[in-house]
């Protein structure tokens, strides 16, 4: 999907993308898929996918001691993406996990389209989720350390498995 | 070029897209094409455009205030793009400027196609060159404040005019 995107990735890329399933073993209803291009101090960019239907929970990037939290920047490649962020309950479009309800609480719509981004400042809560043709966004941040991000959820364990 | 590098960009985008000649007044020469994606108090992401033969003059990031100067990964995404960095001299398959040969001090060669990329520490030298095809790149960074780059010539005012 990242290739068929339009990005060019080498092959030592291709065998380091992330499958996160946040510890809920359902992978394809709640999860994300992640090839990290930068990781340094300061930023990192990151290639998301987003299959079929696939939902990333809801969730924030909190403060890390003199880090105020995580800005982020996601710019839609391919595909259509619904996102879910604080405001006026305009849900429409999109669907909520089954079983899940509570852990979603916000109900502003936002599509985006490929050459569409948004920014989410620290702290600011969201989800998003991706239909039919599944997506591949990237992630544009000020430093990431994911194993402290916070979700709604509280059955989620941020784990990160390697694909061989 | 930038759609043509399989980069999705908006009406909008395409109207904002700066051309920067450095002040040489001699762009097709040296200077560079820069659409900026994402510019926040804390990262910037931009797509660079090298024409032809182009050349991007030997420059670094100082620091500025508290913050030690621009951390920068430029990742190919179209193109044959020719690095010059600190080292040992390697120059083989890049030209210097006519006239210009003393400004342009880094000679270890670096050469990278698309989907490689290469981090510049703050305040490290380095310059780059596009060729017969010319080149299409991701620039991911610390903050950027452009106008207090610093540049090997003398001659160079960061000057940036918008295309209408």
């Amino acid at each position: 999907m990242i290739v068929q995107a339009g990005i060019r990735i080498t092959e030592e890329e291709k065998n380091k993308i992330d499958v996160v399933d946040f510890g809920l073993s359902h992978l394809e209803i709640e999860g994300v898929q992640v090839l990290t291009l930068v990781q340094t101090e300061r930023i990192s960019v990151k290639v998301l996918v987003l299959f079929h239907n696939q939902t990333e929970p809801e969730h924030w990037h909190p403060p890390v001691g003199n880090d105020p939290g995580k800005e982020e920047t996601i710019r839609v490649v391919s595909g259509t993406v619904f996102f879910y962020v604080q405001g006026e309950n305009t849900f429409k479009q999109g669907f909520l996990v089954k079983g899940k309800e509570k852990y979603y609480t916000l109900m502003h719509e936002i599509i985006l389209r490929p050459g569409d981004q948004i920014t989410f400042q620290p702290g600011e809560k969201h989800w998003f989720q991706a239909r039919d043709e599944g997506a591949v966004m990237y992630s544009f941040s000020s430093v990431a350390r994911d194993a402290l991000d916070q979700f709604t959820d509280p059955n989620i364990v941020r784990i990160v498995k390697v694909v061989d």
